[in-house]
């Protein structure tokens, strides 16, 4: 206990400040020396919570991807026909998306230059194979149309939920002006799967 | 007439160079420098060419923006039912940024720091905002699902299409394992406005 500042912090509010300034400068130009400033601690008392930037990114990323991986162990993505697991995989993961926003928007940015970079690629690579077969699942099962390359259906779908880190803001953050999560979480599913046409 | 390589460039091919420059290191982390290393060229003998690099920019994102701007002028874009018109332009804004692929990627990546982003940003809203007025169109006709907001809905289809330029590669630079660029056009409408859902 030196000085009243440095007991304020913990690894968890350390690393939300980590993980914004991983957000705004990008993991590759982020120094401990970036950190400190922006914690407004020495270095020195960042060491004392983690060992360096790798384990902040470690420890960022596994929050987002346990998030992730946590849906695919709910009774809705585990029980019944593929279709209804799938939309109901891509609603949660909607949904977690917005609840760890900068935790996920980072692990969308990861590039891959160091070792702790690649594991989250890897383990981003896995969820993501995780829906694909659950959506080649629902083809086999005829319930999604034969005429639609499903690996190219399955990165879109991904593309445009992972696009909501570009621009989706809590409706808090923006006094009101925001977009409601839940209907956007509605609207993504509707989207992908009913299409956006009433009728041909 | 200085030196043979020199004569080899032209304002064409040095935008080539530029505008993969911009995409590697970001706009905002290219100096003039970086340029001529890249283009294996004096500096001025870019400036030569160029104004500098904010007129390289300007050019680059304006052939992009032509690109797209010149889809609302065609027939598919200006005739018919407004739902027809909506799903025609999808799919050539989905074949121009095939086409167009450097060029769209760093008008969609562009942050605004200077005068000539923040033109590109303005022109490119134009855009989506055309895209969403027809979008608005084709809800007043019926033809767009009730239940779903026109804006966040014009966003996903956006966010969608513009996820493209992070994994789309043409067939011929990964020698055949590339994506069709055709059918993705048509899989990015299939999935937009009839979704990828056979039945309920």
């Amino acid at each position: 206990m030196t000085t009243a500042k440095r007991d304020t912090y913990t690894p968890e509010t350390l690393l939300t400040v980590a993980v914004r300034v991983f957000n705004e400068r990008g993991y590759d130009g982020t120094s401990m020396e970036h950190l400190s400033k922006a914690a407004g601690i020495s270095k020195s008392s960042i060491y004392h919570h983690v060992a360096g930037k790798e384990e902040l990114l470690r420890r960022a990323v596994s929050r987002a991807l346990d998030g992730l991986f946590g849906i695919l162990d709910e009774p809705g993505a585990s029980r019944g026909r593929a279709i209804e697991r799938v939309e109901y995989v891509t609603r949660r993961t909607v949904e977690v998306l917005m609840a760890e926003l900068p935790y996920v928007t980072l692990l969308l940015r990861v590039r891959g230059n160091t070792k702790a970079e690649r594991w989250a690629l890897e383990r981003r690579r896995e969820f993501d194979q995780r829906v694909a077969d659950l959506m080649k699942a629902a083809a086999a099962d005829g319930d999604l149309r034969p005429d639609v390359d499903i690996r190219m259906a399955t990165r879109l779908l991904f593309g445009m939920i992972n696009s909501l880190v570009e621009w989706y803001r809590p409706q808090a953050a923006e006094g009101g002006g925001g977009v409601d999560g839940e209907q956007l979480a509605e609207t993504v599913v509707r989207l992908a799967f009913d299409g956006l046409r009433t009728s041909r």
